[in-house]
């Protein structure tokens, strides 16, 4: 299909199951998280991040607070609240964003340079830790709150702010002698850079971006150079990552692994895709394929988790995922669905968005409370509260989520993902309109006949009308003022084995190619396409590689992990054991009352007794008595929303 | 029994499993350790030991090397040498210690004070940081290597020079007004203090034991006001134990659970224990025996280890004892067997030499390589050697035993004990002779008649022949000049279910009672105690309380918990199962040429295959293939002697 195109024109979500998330996000986490970054939470540690700007405008008096990057939590947090406004004009939000900005905006050096850190600490200092200080990190996030705004207002201020930031940055770094010949210790920039370029068409974004993906790792190592000036001794010496931890151990197309820092590294190899896309830089587009199957394919958590240690918040090695010192950083699941979604862009196939779902649904939603106003930083697959203060090594692990956190990138990351939900929806390609996810709502978009490309373009509704992830049945239907042919690629998920796909009452016969069906007709007004997703509950093993998850079983059911909790099923969850149970033996209910409506699954167990061994450790002879009981499953992101209890998501046979 | 006594005058181990090992820490491991402590190892960090002593006496220019305690290695070191002194007189090993005992003399200061950190680094801060600077620990390692060398060659060189260190001690510290009411941040001067008072009878020697045990914890709280004394801040705002790590949260007394940094615990309490023996001392007692069910019946590996967190190298919380990031140290199950066999002496139950033995054959012998010059810090129970480098979590666990370590704790401590085992063989309790251990040897006692007290004591030779651990069978030989009563009261060890005894041949019944047969007749020249303990396969379980071990099962046989190597299993160990397999299925056959010997141990297996999921870390459709497979285990002390692999001692159902 080498001719005709198509161009979405605008997607509007409107899904049952995320409609309720989005409005707390909207009404709950948006302004949270304003008072927050001003100070104004009555038991949080301030974070002094508008403040900053106001110390680096020379407006207030003070020191820098926070992080050395606390201004990427505004950025962030502009880009969440500017995907609202796309869904939810709010003249009252805009209003204070507007105020925000100008704060941002005042702070701005004459030469476009914008970081509170170093303005407030000293400018002469500025550019000599690219390593560790996060200067180019902000940057992006403040440049992705820049394009965000400026899509859903058509306001340029921040805009041109960051442009003329850029422009700073284009100055300082690059390859030209006289130049410093770095890179960002924390890649963002490289994604955002290539936002900007989208708005800007501007090659030289596109040059920055490219060469900030190019430079890392090579020899001589930057990193090394600027530890030198600074007569620090060879980190080589003292991590066990070494420049890995930074993905900067060797050049990214020589990269074989998802290494170090898994935020870092996900933000990296999702700027990397962005630039493949848009170069056909074949090599590049290996090497984020090989990184990919490194991350999804050897190092991530059924719950889309990744990152096995918190050491480093970093991937470890292939088949290392210890689900009760896991770190799977909520950011790092979510940088995980930016990078799926870039791959997705350039490659349609249904790994990517069957990775984006599982992490959605899973171990990013996991991330926030049902209520909207605290979070999960670690995301664990098995939490024993006593654990979690006694040992050391499970101290990270918190087993409730908090109000709010010194390095508080989570929150501001899970808005702007939910608050820009609909743009993971869909995609075109030439005349295939790909649907990756089971979103309730409406997509519009412009298809030309491939038999006739000189004909007026054909404007196309397109309804998508589900109860997902409650039951998998999605109906499509299509608006378009007169017949035209494309190709609708309905995704069939990974996690299905059997569905019915009918057009216009009529069943069809397809099979998916590369996770999508392949609809391809001339359609016409009032077509529906009606697809049957079977949503039998399943349960999942794990790889007979990852020591940790041999001879236990999750329990899952569509898109959703799910989870044992102290709540449904008493202490000790280790003693409950599925047995023999089969998938078939379990009853699926709808609770419209609990944990904000859930399809509760319950099934017949075994519960191993204590009884006998109150003072014996090890017996050869003491019999563990069984006793049958009922186990109770709820979807693993609504966990913790019940108080202090034990939770387990793998459950022993 | 309220009246007649018996008194051990000798005990001579000859013992078929032990005698290679003490001769192997007789022939390379003093002299090796030696080196170590006089910089003569090539591949090793300098240990500074020795030569900290002759910098503190003027004789040689330098700063101190090393830790704050590397006083205690030479300590150790003399005190395990004294012990082989007892069964291989050696004069050319006694010159040389001579000549270290002379060296370490030489340091001591006029006041008695000998300590070479603070007399190198200025005798002005001298007890100012009894929590963290370990004086009256390295005080306590000294005086226990002078007692043992006092006992074991009648010199009273370096005894005499530590009594004038305790008339010091005992001039600084204590409750009078004017000293300091402090006590030692690593305990282990009590039970040093003790044997001093043993040979000393000094009740000044018991006072301070008593003062040092008794101040512990109290309110004022020393180590709080010492750190006031330094400008630090509160710990209790920074460490996860607060002053449990120290015991020191709250008066001995009122300790509920084993706490802290394990070591110092069961110093601590292995002091307690002997104090409450001297003084009858009830409260203290059971002190002891709280603590001691604590430290055992919830808190100890099936090997014997302690300390399941390498944070504070200390207990953590009740049934937390994971296999894998275990800290287990060696120092730490030696402490338990001096603790138990305090235990032992004042309350003869079988549990405690069921520990001891439990510990010195699989927890304490693991910590040596089969050829006495490699040593394990941590005793893992699972071991992935690639975890283990790029898991921070593992890395304080080693897949293979070092050569030294900086903190060279374990070596010394693994020498005294096993050259000292005889010391844990028996003990006589009035007319009771407790036989503790199976190990080959012969003990001399004296035993007075209960009837007639006045008669002259009649001496007794107990020989006692056995191939134990091999096999189960036990000759005691009785040679007395005439007929004597006595009972004796050899032990049926815990994991026992099924035993035989034979008095000269004849069947006889009898049950154990708190662990111990009671074989109470008058015995005669000549006569035989044949004991027949069945030493069948035992699969064991763990308790359910244990989460890790949960589904799994360990093998043991008599005293020797069993393990999966790689060597004979091939990789991934977590792929093993033993299925429906039951101890009746295994083989058992001894195997000379095998790690010095050893009764190996095989089953039908099962081993899962990951054929299939080359490419899948999830999913609920690929099975999981089963193979038949035989598996081989071998005893747990004799690990990693084979070069670089997995080991797993808990293996799946």
């Amino acid at each position: 299909m080498k001719t005709g195109s198509s161009f979405l024109t605008h997607v509007r979500l409107n899904d049952s199951f995320w409609n309720p998330i989005r409005e707390t996000v909207r009404q709950t986490g948006i302004p949270y998280q304003w008072k927050a970054l001003n100070d104004q939470l009555p038991d949080t540690e301030p974070s002094g991040c508008m403040r900053n700007f106001r110390i680096a405008a020379g407006r207030e008096q003070g020191a820098h607070a926070g992080c050395v990057f606390q201004d990427s939590d505004i950025g962030k947090w502009l880009e969440g609240a500017a995907y609202t406004l796309r869904w939810h004009p709010d003249p009252a939000l805009e209003e204070i964003m507007d105020g925000a900005i100008e704060e941002i905006v005042a702070a701005q050096q004459p030469d476009g340079y914008l970081d509170t850190y170093y303005i407030i600490n000293g400018l002469d200092r500025r550019w000599t830790n690219l390593k560790d200080h996060h200067e180019l990190y902000c940057a992006g996030h403040l440049l992705e709150g820049a394009v965000a705004y400026y899509e859903a207002t058509g306001k340029r201020r921040l805009l041109d702010a960051m442009i003329r930031f850029v422009d700073h940055i284009d100055s300082v770094l690059g390859p030209e002698e006289g130049k410093l010949h770095g890179y960002p210790g924390h890649p963002e920039i490289e994604l955002a850079l290539m936002r900007l370029y989208r708005v800007t068409g501007d090659p030289k974004h596109l040059r920055l971006a490219s060469y900030f993906i190019d430079q890392r790792g090579r020899q001589p190592l930057f990193f090394r150079e600027e530890e030198i000036r600074h007569g620090v001794a060879d980190i080589d010496r003292k991590s066990l990552f070494r420049y890995r931890y930074y993905q900067a151990g060797k050049p990214v197309r020589e990269q074989e692994d998802a290494e170090g820092h898994a935020v870092r590294a996900l933000y990296l190899y999702a700027g990397m895709a962005d630039v493949a896309r848009e170069t056909g830089d074949e090599s590049l587009f290996r090497a984020c394929r090989r990184l990919w199957e490194s991350a999804v394919r050897r190092r991530m958590y059924i719950t889309g988790g990744v990152g096995s240690s918190e050491y480093g918040e970093s991937f470890t090695f292939d088949y290392d995922l210890p689900n009760d010192t896991v770190y799977a950083e909520t950011c790092a699941s979510i940088a995980l669905v930016f990078f799926a979604r870039r791959m997705l862009e350039m490659d349609p196939r249904g790994e990517y968005a069957d990775v984006m779902e599982r992490c959605l649904y899973n171990g990013i939603l996991s991330g926030m409370q049902l209520d909207g106003t605290r979070f999960f930083y670690v995301n664990p697959l098995e939490v024993l509260p006593e654990a979690c203060e006694m040992d050391e090594r499970k101290r990270h692990v918190r087993p409730e989520r908090q109000g709010w956190f010194a390095c508080a990138c989570c929150p501001p990351n899970l808005n702007r993902l939910v608050a820009s939900l609909e743009d993971y929806m869909i995609s075109l390609r030439g005349q295939e309109v790909f649907i990756h996810l089971f979103l309730g709502g409406e997509a519009e978009f412009e298809t030309e006949s491939a038999a006739a490309p000189e004909a007026p373009k054909t404007t196309v509704q397109l309804q998508i009308r589900s109860d997902y992830p409650r039951d998998g049945k999605i109906v499509l239907t299509l608006r378009l003022p007169e017949p035209a042919r494309f190709c609708l690629r309905p995704r069939i998920p990974g996690w299905c084995a059997s569905f019915a796909v009918r057009i216009n009452g009529q069943a069809v016969s397809a099979g998916p190619e590369e996770g999508y069906l392949r609809l391809d007709r001339e359609w016409r007004d009032g077509d529906t396409v009606e697809l049957n997703l079977d949503m039998p509950v399943r349960l999942v093993q794990a790889s007979p590689r990852i020591p940790e998850d041999a001879g236990k079983v999750a329990v899952a059911r569509g898109p959703l992990v799910y989870c044992l909790e102290e709540a449904d099923n008493g202490k000790r969850l280790h003693l409950l054991r599925i047995g023999k149970t089969a998938a078939a033996d379990f009853a699926a209910a709808w609770k419209p009352d609990k944990l904000k409506g859930i399809t509760e699954l319950t099934c017949p167990g075994i519960r191993e007794s204590e009884e006998g061994w109150e003072d014996t450790l090890y017996s050869a002879s003491l019999p563990i008595r069984e006793t049958e009981t009922r186990l109770t499953f709820i979807p693993y992101y609504a966990w913790a929303n019940r108080g202090l209890g034990e939770m387990r998501v793998w459950v022993r046979r």
